[in-house]
């Protein structure tokens, strides 16, 4: 069986001690294993912040980007997930900020009476190591999305990817090691548990993690993370809504547009997305309708092993995921009613579930509803009154989302609900039938921002040159202007 | 004896049970009391959500800054520290921001192959309360800077003023209310301690704090905090350095803006400014003469009652703080030489002390004068080599800052220490003799962000626009681009 090794200090090292097993979810077959015991994860940091971090930092943006395309281009199966695009997307941002090897922030402000005196906000790396911690649903574009915007802004990276799922990652950087593609100290990737990885950063260090928000809670609760003020972003649970406007009529084409995005998200990667749909808010009167054809829809879906051509809809990603589904799914029975699917164990082998609508009462309390995030093929009906406030009143209960959408031609009914919601999120996306090739709400895109506030964790990734931020300290220089004109390179005038 | 209450809920209330006395450091007369039992906080805080959240949201960015600009006027007493200034500069943002109640966040961005799927950032205002605290030492203008942004961007306040300064913040209120300048709602003010203030935060409240490192850290490990993602922004320690570059030769221009620069910052507010210079680095050829240079200009201070016209430096605020900083003279004492004043109390009544300034042998270990803020006028000396990175690494010990400074008119000197420190600081001033009525480094202008990484907290204020970002919510639409500049007011091309 294979053994998936680490790559930390520019070298490939294997744990030692017990080992992990990674599974097919399909045919629960051991795939590989893999340990980060006995792994000396202090010296692995101290080589990228030496190594990595000053290579980076003598480098401009142009040239940092260079690397970026050079990933992207490295393997053409890489594409699992968009990491490619991502990758690409990344590379154009660094081409577009040039020979730059800081950010300048806004224009100068004159802060006296005479022009000399002179303010400037400029972002810069930070001298750190960039911890970036993956969740085991996007095995390829966890790793290249986080890597890009640290890479890109100037600092090292040491990525982890989920275990279970970490074979993507390990090929991704068996590749980029065998052609060369980054210079020394400046990717490093842990494979197997993190250990005690958060608690060795320090003030110029940051930690961008995905995962459950138990993890990020812990995380963020660390003695070191608290004293030295360790930048921590966190993309953590989410009961993403969308809402149907009342305007929508069934059969129409918003009506349409909204019930494939909702049975996209149900099933695409079997419910595994941070941002998939799970609560569908509808009218009242269109309850009943919506249910029915979504039902049809899911009846569909063919569940099975992926490598199969008639399958739809995969396994989760392992035995601890579908249990955990399986659990919330008896939450979610416990208060309101299965309109279809159950999650009944499937026969045979395989980490396999049908897919989950549960339907609720207009008005219900339904707790677990707006507060237990089930990751799996599963969203609920919600009915409401068809007006705007009150839809915007149950989504806010899910206390802070990545993403939710609204499908409505009614701008009154979408001003409403925007303006309501708006603040609860990262992203809102508006459905409408005329976008061609639409992704729908489930997909995160590079150019705009993801994360969002409360039980979303508090973070923001992604969004462009938006997502360098996090990597760089935004510092003022208050001075002479001709000094300061100078030291950013600005001739002056 | 006067009682300070609080104004919650938009009334005066007063507290119950025991009383804490604020004195007047010159004479440790009494001169009022203050008490917060019993005060229902979590009413207080619902009122803001509910009342004046909706109201400020409804307002333009121009309408809420005319209520700043009317907080400014409302008495010219009022600007101790600089209070006024910060709101008319924050009052002027509002009239530049005009009718929008939301910030449009950068360009739009094309999504697909046609320029229908579309996608733009804007920044809407959170949903909850803004909760303020402030330390003592700025009474006036922490109000007044921290409420300014909160109120322009959208979101109610709560200040709480440190109890041994309160009554200014007091005062100030008292004359708010008195003129009725601002919607019901919208700002509140706690006198006393905060008891669980902190843990009654939810995920759209935000809490800004200002104070020391270990009630930042406190805030910050809270459950509800870090379950929810309770943005804290945190001011705290800081052993802010002023490096002398080699080529400002003792007797030039230079040398001298830095001597004034690093005697006002000891002296002004006898010390108690979270941005005075803490770390005097010289290079060692020079230090003998800085160091007698600076004693010269310490012996010139008259230390006594600030009502004295010949007083140049009053009192510390507090027998605990004056208690506290001779705690921290003594461990500096401990690791290197004083070479001007001492810590021992001087006589008669009131929290009175010497400025002291201590000299360390280049390259000694030094450990307290890089960890210890001692908050008072107190101020090390520490020769290095001359050389650029050697001053820079020395300033990093700090491990993260509010604001450093560097005096040379060497660029590739000034280039050097720069891009060393830079990730370190919030903010980094440039002293130039040819500045005219220079604030020099331990004044927050706030048109520059004030904050810092690390030991500082992580935080950042102030900035102009920058400012508001804080206690608003980032969110990417996403959809179709007329609908979407519908939303946002622009007219369609």
């Amino acid at each position: 069986m294979k053994t998936l090794r680490s790559y930390l200090g520019d070298r490939w090292v294997e744990g030692s001690g017990a080992r992990q097993t990674l599974v097919n979810p399909a045919t629960e077959e051991p795939l590989a294993e893999a340990s980060s015991d006995g792994l000396d994860l202090a010296a692995a940091l101290e080589h990228a912040r030496r190594k990595g971090g000053p290579t980076l930092r003598s480098l401009s943006f142009a040239e940092r980007g260079m690397f970026l395309k050079e990933m992207a281009n490295s393997d053409a199966k890489f594409d699992v997930d968009g990491a490619i695009f991502t990758l690409q997307t990344y590379a154009e941002i660094g081409t577009a900020l040039g020979a730059a090897k800081f950010l300048v922030d806004g224009d100068g402000v004159q802060l006296g009476r005479s022009p000399r005196f002179h303010g400037q906000h400029i972002s810069v790396p930070r001298h750190g190591v960039a911890v970036q911690i993956n969740a085991f649903n996007f095995p390829a574009w966890g790793l290249a999305e986080k890597a890009a915007s640290a890479l890109l802004a100037g600092m090292p990276v040491l990525s982890k990817p989920a275990t279970s799922s970490a074979m993507v990652a390990h090929r991704v950087m068996e590749i980029l090691v065998e052609k060369k593609v980054l210079p020394e100290g400046t990717l490093s990737l842990l494979v197997g548990a993190p250990r005690d990885l958060p608690a060795l950063l320090g003030a110029q260090d940051v930690l961008a993690f995905t995962g459950s928000g138990d993890t990020g809670m812990r995380i963020r609760a660390l003695p070191n993370v608290i004293r030295d003020s360790v930048r921590v972003n966190v993309e953590a649970d989410s009961l993403n809504a969308a809402v149907l406007g009342p305007d929508a009529e069934p059969g129409g084409d918003m009506y349409e547009t909204f019930l494939k995005d909702v049975l996209r998200d149900m099933t695409q990667k079997a419910g595994q997305k941070c941002t998939a749909i799970r609560r569908v808010l509808v009218p009242e009167a269109h309850a009943a309708t919506v249910r029915d054809d979504l039902a049809e829809g899911l009846k569909a879906v063919r569940v099975g092993n992926p490598a199969l051509e008639e399958t739809r809809m995969g396994p989760l990603a392992s035995g601890s995921q579908l249990a955990d589904v399986r659990e919330g799914v008896a939450r979610l029975v416990a208060e309101g009613k299965p309109a279809f699917g159950s999650s009944a164990p499937l026969a045979g082998k395989g980490f396999f579930m049908s897919p989950v609508l549960m339907e609720f009462a207009k008005g219900a309390l339904a707790a677990s509803v707006h507060a237990r995030e089930v990751f799996g093929p599963v969203a609920s009906l919600l009915p409401y009154s068809g007006k705007g406030a009150d839809a915007a009143a149950i989504v806010a209960r899910g206390n802070g989302g990545l993403v939710s959408s609204v499908y409505s031609e009614d701008a009154a009914f979408l001003e409403e609900v925007v303006s309501g919601i708006a603040p609860y999120h990262g992203r809102l996306f508006l459905g409408h039938p005329k976008i061609e090739m639409s992704p729908g709400p489930g997909t995160v895109l590079p150019q705009l921002v993801h994360g969002g506030p409360g039980r979303a964790g508090g973070g923001e990734e992604l969004g462009g040159v938006r997502g360098l931020a996090f990597y760089m300290q935004r510092v003022a220089l208050e001075g002479s202007r001709p000094v300061i004109q100078k030291l950013i390179g600005v001739q002056s005038s």
